[in-house]
């Protein structure tokens, strides 16, 4: 085995003239009047090696048993190709290797999908199971050298600004509040378990309590949750925390960043402050905590129509304490008949939204089924109001304000994509502030924390927990990036006695606070600093940085919607011993 | 709340005459004729600050409050201290803040045990109960700052030698080899269990059958078993891989590696390549297969005695296929009784040996109770054998390989410590090579992996798999420091037919190798790269540098031998309703 000289991909015409070795997979061979051309590929990309009988029969002789995937090692010369083969697509694309010597390292079967083809139409299970293969595509390939550069971008950062990463605990307690918890059980401790972190919050904390001052680390958390496109029961977070800092510092550290990542894995140069935009204001604009501020069509308040029209979908939401809302897309009048604002309404209705009324404005007037209602000030009004001009269409839903939200929130995501009216080279960063620090949870009947119970209130609205929880505001901030939350984070409670108050806004009683979280309780009686910090999602960040829409393509080895490993056959059944030295039985 | 100026622990002589602001915890304080002196702490040290009814009567006051771990804010202007009262033992000992304002951030209660005292004399259940509070200690926070510089540094090697850093998963599948699985009920799929890795193995196989060519993650890793000083449950190892290479080439990037981590956190150089050795040699000089090779007390072996002298317990063993082995203990003979040595025996019996001979070497001959046995010839062999000379005790062990090696190999680590014969400056790494491949295990009655079925053995060796597997050796190498050992390696089986074979010699059926396995051996059809690589213990390798000899203390939380957080009290009961999510029950 010679060393190679170098990776495949990068043979240019640096290399003009020199015998190179190479080491890499036959992504395809192609026979052409007696000399036989393959592409050799490695992790940096292909280049073309060319097998001759001039150059050594014996080569040739080798060269005709190969096949797609094969492992070869070669021994070549680096000549610049005829001008009418170069390849202007690819780095190598003005040389070839005129090939002396081939050994052949490892075989292979026919894959059960190509390799050598992009946007490959194979069934993503298929792939999931030959996960192996799946990565050699170029295209996936991109991705996790871009997740590499991404983590070590993040690093560089941390480490130059002082943070210290500091590994915390995989096995640790399980803990009631938040999504539901990967449990271990323990066998030295008959009928206990540990828990999975949902994150590192609690050791995090108590590491600003041992004075560590900066703390981050990027670390796998997990939660049992039934999944969705967008989520994996094992995800990675970038976990940072800070000492003696309030809002602005994080943020400030936030942006510093996360402008730093964007230069060094897009090249792209970030201007300025990120835009920043209370939690109401987002809602209020756009429907959604997270809004995609990457083009305009926002929700225009227009429930006033609903106190002068004489149009009962409107005047009964608003005498309920509700909302009318509309969405002007604009140009769009032609472009939606009946049937496909139809199809709309559907969609609006898995919001919540018990219908989608619109109007179409020509030049004569409005158009559409709710036309008539329309006495001539409202059409003013409603000019007035929306901006809307001939050849636009409004959609309105009068419904509760969070039905409202939720649903014309969503269906301007959905025009939007429809209607191509997202730059997708934009990268849109936008800080959501000030939120509530609590929901009301119908289902619970109680508050539970809008963020985590660790999220401090405001100052200003501590006296608030008594009277009205729901109006308390939050010293919490999330980073949304192209309508998708990167993350969020918050300044934390440090005191003993809000955050007992807390857990008791939460409904805990004060011997399950203790229970569950004594020793946060604790250890705010020994000096506690004030700290806040933030998380981002790297899978999700990576996704959007690299342009992809499916979580799954930015983790190597992932889990299905049913969190099944496709490849490993992993959740799977474990031997009769396993399970009594656990001290368990299955429950049928 | 005002910005700090900087670091408490970087007051120097930078700041004189400046106005800082600090906010840290008071480490102690003193009064003295009407003053009140304060050593305030953060992470970086701490820096005297000086309370004086001249510089502001209102800080004094306050100050008259504040106790240990109170955590404070004060303005102040850096002075030079007196020169009698300078303390050139820190960074910070040439100056002191004079304090104008001063805010209690947070007060503290009494601490359960003194941070501002080294080496402090406290059950380490408290302090592990307490963590965060132990963590404060300058001592152990420093062991962490060196572990964060430990995992910088791997990271830029690294990432500078064209290693991806990839996440595999933590939920995956429970295999049979090795040490036994944690394991994570599915709440999906009823009965069905993941596995926490206890290596990303596998994973990183196919990371190179994928094509990425070099790997490398920092990762924790599980193994459920009994713990013992030296393991924690959870552990973090440095994984990497990499493709198209061999021994040689692992062992020179490792080599690279460690060389630059020792420079990165030491600031040592180390010159050369690092020192070499078989297994076969390690166990017969050292009998251990990661030496201490920083004192010799070499093992010598003195079998030939047990042919000629007429000593039952000598000639027994040798006859009986066993060795007779010395150890040389320098000028000790003055330092062991009988007594001593009675205990010395029990020590060995602990590693199997039956007994413990001994003769002390005199001007006059030898002494002892087996002296009468060592004819004149006997004692001028032993001489030449041993180089053995007045003043020195002789202690042998005659019993099998297997027991002399263990036996005197522990009870040589044991006296250098007693006899404080190791220098604790060195730094003295060792590759261990030429492993075997298989080792019997008696319990199980057949052949189990020395390092794990995945190790290719060596080429020459391949055919001994059938005719004499036990002398068949591996491609595999053990990288070990002062007689720890740190990680190890080797160059992996990519050869789906010899992957089957070694399955085979393991003792699996064709379809256990298949259900377990089968998806690397389908994996090694489709074109899979000669690999290797090497697993580093991150844990252990910081406890060396940083001079520890507790594991625990190298992790921020650790557990306890019974795999206990005292901290968080994890593991702990969990909720029917949980345990019902998982078709679960408890068998008492």
């Amino acid at each position: 085995m010679s060393k190679r000289t170098t990776y495949c991909g990068l043979i240019t015409e640096d290399y003009l003239e020199q015998e190179v070795t190479l080491k890499g997979w036959v992504h395809n061979r192609r026979d052409l009047g007696g000399l036989i051309f393959v592409d050799l590929r490695d992790r940096e990309g292909h280049v073309q090696i060319v097998f001759n009988p001039s150059f050594s029969e014996e080569a040739l002789q080798v060269a005709e048993t190969v096949r797609s995937e094969y492992v070869v090692e070669v021994q070549g010369v680096v000549k610049k190709r005829d001008p009418e083969t170069v390849n202007p697509k690819i780095k190598t694309g003005n040389v070839e290797v005129q090939v002396s010597n081939i050994e052949i390292i490892n075989k292979s079967q026919t894959p059960p999908f190509a390799i050598n083809e992009e946007n490959i139409n194979v069934d993503e299970n298929v792939r999931l199971k030959y996960r192996y293969l799946d990565l050699r595509r170029q295209e996936l390939a991109q991705t996790f050298k871009m997740r590499h550069q991404t983590t070590k971008s993040i690093r560089e950062y941390l480490d130059g600004a002082g943070f210290y990463d500091v590994e915390t605990p995989v096995l640790t307690k399980s803990t009631p509040e938040g999504a539901r918890d990967y449990l271990v059980p323990s066998r030295v401790h008959e009928g206990e378990f540990y828990a999975l972190p949902q994150s590192p919050q609690i050791f995090k904390q108590l590491l600003m309590i041992s004075g560590f001052d900066k703390y981050y680390q990027i670390v796998k958390c997990f939660r049992d949750e039934d999944l969705r496109a967008d989520r994996q029961p094992e995800f990675t977070q970038v976990d940072i925390e800070m000492s003696f800092v309030d809002q602005e510092d994080v943020i400030e550290m936030g942006e510093e960043l996360l402008q730093k990542i964007v230069k060094d894995v897009k090249g792209v140069e970030l201007e300025g402050s990120f835009p920043r935009m209370t939690y109401a204001e987002a809602m209020a604009r756009y429907g959604s905590d997270k809004p995609d501020t990457r083009f305009g069509m926002e929700l225009i308040d227009v429930s006033e129509l609903g106190e002068t029209m004489d149009f009962k979908v409107f005047s009964n939401a608003v005498n309920s304490g509700g909302q009318v809302k509309a969405i002007v897309v604009e140009g769009a009048a032609d472009k939606y008949t009946r049937k496909d604002i139809d199809k709309l309404m559907e969609f609006v209705n898995i919001y919540g939204a018990k219908g989608l009324a619109w109007v179409k404005v020509t030049d004569e007037g409005l158009n559409g089924p709710i036309a008539r209602f329309f006495e001539e000030e409202h059409v003013s009004r409603l000019s007035e109001l929306t901006q809307a001009k001939s050849g636009d269409i409004v959609f309105f839903v009068a419904d509760s304000v969070k039905v409202v939200a939720q649903s014309l929130g969503a269906l301007r995501l959905k025009l939007a994509r429809e209607l191509d009216l997202i730059d997708e080279s934009k990268l849109n960063f936008l800080w959501v502030t000030d939120w509530p620090l609590l929901e009301y949870d119908e289902d619970a009947k109680r508050y539970v924390a809008a963020h985590h119970p660790f999220t401090s209130p405001k100052e200003e609205d501590i006296a608030k927990l008594d009277s009205e929880p729901e109006n308390a505001q939050a010293n919490a901030y999330d980073i949304v990036l192209n309508g998708y939350e990167l993350g969020g984070g918050s300044i934390r409670i440090h005191n003993e006695d809000l955050q007992a108050k807390m857990f008791e806004v939460l409904g805990f009683t004060e011997e399950q606070a203790r229970e569950q979280f004594g020793f946060l309780l604790d250890a705010f009686k020994y000096g506690a600093p004030p700290h806040g910090g933030i998380a981002l999602g790297l899978d999700r960040l990576v996704m959007v940085l690299t342009g992809r829409t499916n979580l799954r393509d930015t983790i190597a080895f992932p889990k299905t919607a049913s969190a099944t490993c496709l490849l490993t056959d992993a959740p799977s059944e474990v031997s009769d011993k396993q399970l009594d030295e656990l001290s368990l039985r299955i429950k049928h």
